[in-house]
């Protein structure tokens, strides 16, 4: 339980997203670490730095590794993190024999940006499947209502006729567009982190390349020429994609509210919501949370764009902001494409009736 | 569970501060939903806008009530926000004939803004109570290092001799400010809100103004002339105290991880974290957490100061935004005071020997 | 001429307001500045630090000077301001002889600020003055069309009947309370700034203090214990001020751009504005433009939040950033309380025709 | 004269880049505008909507054009933008007789949303040259010193030795990383807007396309489908560049910083700033200002990010935003690659003497 309003049971419908809630959790990110420390000691054994004998009997061994989620927790308010805690406890797990095959050359950042970057892949085909939803009603809502007339409006003002389908571009292709580049975006950020202590892969000598070339192909990831530790902007380009999305989306959800009031008219939604006060109003509720989340995404980006400024090798005060907010900024460009899913379902009629 | 990092258990005792967010809990909100409609009943009996007989039952029945979180939450997802089901529910509690007596005269955003400010009100004694000790650490530091030398340092250049004391004082002055300031900040936020459907108290006629007071006065809140609905500049300046309090902790912060620094070596911190590939360094991880929440909060600002925008008399999008951004500000103030508390402890020695 | 648009003359009427601008020019700096050192002079002859002959000969031959503006930008870009340029020039000025009359104990903060706190002041008034028109004007627009009733309208529905004053106590209401808050904010802002370079006032031993409190009191400003070189949120609390004016402000321009509507008609403006392509429309220009100063000034609000991680003695880094900001901040609220004027006289009728 | 930093003297050096400036000019501006009313009514012609003596005669006397910005600028108070008063204008100046071959099918935003284009492919090939001016200087700084070795600090702290081309990598890739992506994002900017009164170049008829072609390759801009007046990622995209730009520098600045100070003294720089009180410092004055733009930067990228949210066909209130932003981050951007390189060639040595 948190403080944010998705935690809290009486708005979580409106706000959560378990799908991909689930890609930042604990157990999420435990299974993932697990998965880095496999392929590691996989490629340190097929790299010829540990003895392969040590490092198959080691590789049993932490198989069956469960850590303890409030030890590393324990951890993380000792160490500003949890992978020491995580790597003491897989090492006391597999024996202080086998442990020298464990870990080796790398640090707490490499497994935590590559535990990030893993879960941001399951976040972006989330996310991609929803905008071909969206944009697959949208065109629905073109075929259906497309040719009816509308006025235009600038400036909130009436101005000349148009159709529908003027205004419906204005809500599609963005969203296309987003779609179009969502693999430019995947390509860079799904990179392995790999550069042990300091970032260098010195630890590892003239293996450190190679042994990286191995984990990035086992988990088919990128693997830049050097550690991006203290190089963020690839997930500055994440937050910024995030934000496109649901600026978009706002931009529909402003548009939506707009159209419903009475005296415009241009839109009839049904099944929207209902006022404690005057049963009888209809508000477009899941159209304002799409400004609502535009505006929340747009004022969280700064946060990743201050996290650029990530000195030395490595920054704990940089990079802890990241973790503050890029999770709560997939959560909800996540949730709000599912209630832009809803909210298009709603559209019983836009436009004016066809002359 | 949501995405907040908070609500990971293997960062938790970095971001997690249980007592601020149980103000933000479902179980808080539901006991503070049904104080305000306990209050409500009272004054709508004794300002004779219902009779007493079925007032009190009403009351009667009403004690008992507990309502289902996740039906509250499901309501949000059609209505916007839990009250309508709340009401709904808590009307089906007291049965039919005795419903007449509830929410008489009120509105979702009486409820909701209501029980905020009551929960804000026990954030901010938390606050407070934390202010102090951070103070009364300070002052102990003071105490014992203040007639230290030490070399003050401008644009990061050491500049000329000043006493430990000249730099406490800038951290410590800033916080007894807020300290003072914040009995002025509770004053505005701790407002009663109550207007019913469209904000003017219109549905209880001539009524409305005295059981607006007597529902104030139960609660210990002031009993603005208007209901507050769409006039947030209260919330506004709750927010910007909370940033200015994790601003002065993250200039204290920033200032310990430089006198930190090897080769500056200005304090010595006992028990700072570890790392996963050096054992031996020592992190001032709790100074770092400091400019990390001095930042988050920052960042988050302007949501408020944007939800001013809020159009008409109810805007769902400013007002939902609010939800979002404002727990979360308090949880990180309500942390890095206590981070605060426990960097201090972690304080051996500051400036130079004395010589 | 900068890159802003108010220096562009294509938009400036849009932008600009002369009035606030002058409080942030070169000329109103230097002049300043020189009130300054001249009270700082005046202050070390007072207070024995100075030989009176040698401060009264300095302060005559101070009275004359006028440094070059382009040769304090040069300084700036060496070092980082333009006061250490400014002090040779004016040394160079008085001579030799007199020169150790000049700027004894003092620092460029100290100048900087000062100057600063002298033209926040400046500004407070007029924004004060310009806060009062606008009340005056909505007080006399509850007088001609308070009483008309109007379609309340929650989350964008029509919601019931209210009347133009409730709508208008929302316009009107948080300006008064801005008003009321002014005297405040500026108490905490109208600081004397005097340090000297390490912020204790140790250059002038035991005279710093007299000597600060007798440049205070010619001022006619606040003597704080302390220099406030590091400690920033008196900055914070005035840009949080400005945003708040215009925050209110924001929703104003927004209900009106929503009224002026067809469809909702429910304000009626004179000489709005035209379009290049359909000369008939009447577009409520001046009432958007204070939605957009709204937004911008919540853009602009974390610069100074950030600015308080002020790290050690003097930060380059974080002072600067405030520079950046709010004298931009301080323009848009003033011309959105001009604008906000014109807007309100534009108004020939608000809410229903009286039944 | 604005208030803006870079307008006042005393600062300008270290604010102003006047090579950027100038694409925000109203000089440039009006020069955009009446190539881009040219490239029209020479499409008019050529494609048949007008015809072609009318044209021609018209294209003679346009090209002696030349409005009084300050009469554009009162336009712009009336109408929210300059372009009507400048159509007005030209059609004045070229006749009643002429002035049917001006402007037709067109609308005030795309002239302004061309005319900004036109001014950011400017821009970008500025920023392009700058770019590349820093690497090559880093690259230069990698040869002379790359070998060194220096140590690694992560949380500030001393980790373990690395080679100054470790530390130099974080601060060289992103750049050329940025400049790699640079012509992606000029891609989706530099495109023709072309929609007329309410974006779907109806007002042409079936001539509305390849009047949008002829122009479009005229500018050597994209052409795409639909006028872009209500989707502005593109815009978005930009603004994200230029603070990812800043962001990366903000870095170098922020590691400069640290390695300049005494105790680390791992960087020595030729030429640092003065301070007024103490002759002796130096103090590391443009690496300040890279951190200082970076968070100019990443606090300005919200504003972009909330135009999205651009209501109905056009938004007064989003659109301006736009306007006060982007020139203002473009500037900071351009000024801090000159900074960058002014820094970079101030280096003497980097990292510790070679053993």
């Amino acid at each position: 339980m948190s403080s944010f309003i998705a935690d809290n049971a009486c708005f979580a419908p409106l706000f959560a997203d378990a799908e991909i809630e689930e890609q930042f959790a604990a157990e999420a990110l435990m299974a993932r670490c697990l998965a880095f420390e496999l392929e590691l000691t996989r490629a340190l054994r097929d790299q010829d730095v540990v003895e392969k004998t040590m490092a198959d009997a080691a590789l049993q061994a932490m198989e069956t590794f469960k850590p303890d989620a409030s030890l590393l927790g324990a951890g993380s308010l000792n160490d500003g993190l949890p992978v020491p805690a995580y790597v003491r406890a897989l090492k006391a797990h597999v024996g202080v024999e086998l442990s020298p095959a464990v870990h080796v050359g790398a640090t707490s950042q490499d497994l935590l940006d590559t535990a990030l970057v893993l879960g941001l892949r399951e976040v972006s085909s989330i996310l991609a499947n929803r905008l071909e939803r969206v944009i697959n009603l949208l065109d629905q809502v073109q075929a259906r209502f497309g040719d009816r007339p509308m006025m235009a409006r600038t400036r909130m003002q009436a101005a000349l006729p148009i159709t529908v389908s003027d205004r419906l571009d204005t809500w599609l292709l963005p969203l296309r567009s987003h779609l179009e580049s969502l693999p430019f975006v995947r390509q860079q950020i799904e990179q392995l982190q790999f550069g042990g202590a300091v970032g260098n892969r010195n630890a590892l000598n003239d293996r450190g390349d190679v042994v990286a070339a191995q984990i990035a192909n086992a988990f088919g990831l990128g693997n830049p020429a050097k550690a991006w530790h203290a190089m963020r902007e690839p997930v500055v380009t994440y937050g910024d994609f995030l934000s496109k999305v649901t600026g978009s989306l706002g931009k529909m959800g402003m548009d939506i509210c707009l159209m419903a009031q009475q005296g415009v008219s241009e839109i009839a939604l049904k099944g929207s919501g209902s006022s404690s006060a005057m049963p009888h109003k209809q508000n477009p509720v899941l159209a304002e949370m799409l400004v609502t989340f535009a505006r929340f995404n747009a004022v969280q980006v700064p946060a990743l764009h201050h996290a650029m400024v990530h000195e030395q090798e490595r920054s704990g005060m940089a990079w802890t902001l990241e973790w503050m907010v890029l999770p709560l900024m997939a959560t909800t460009t996540g949730k709000a494409l599912l209630h832009a899913t809803s909210l298009l379902d709603q559209i019983e009629a836009i436009g004016d009736e066809p002359v």
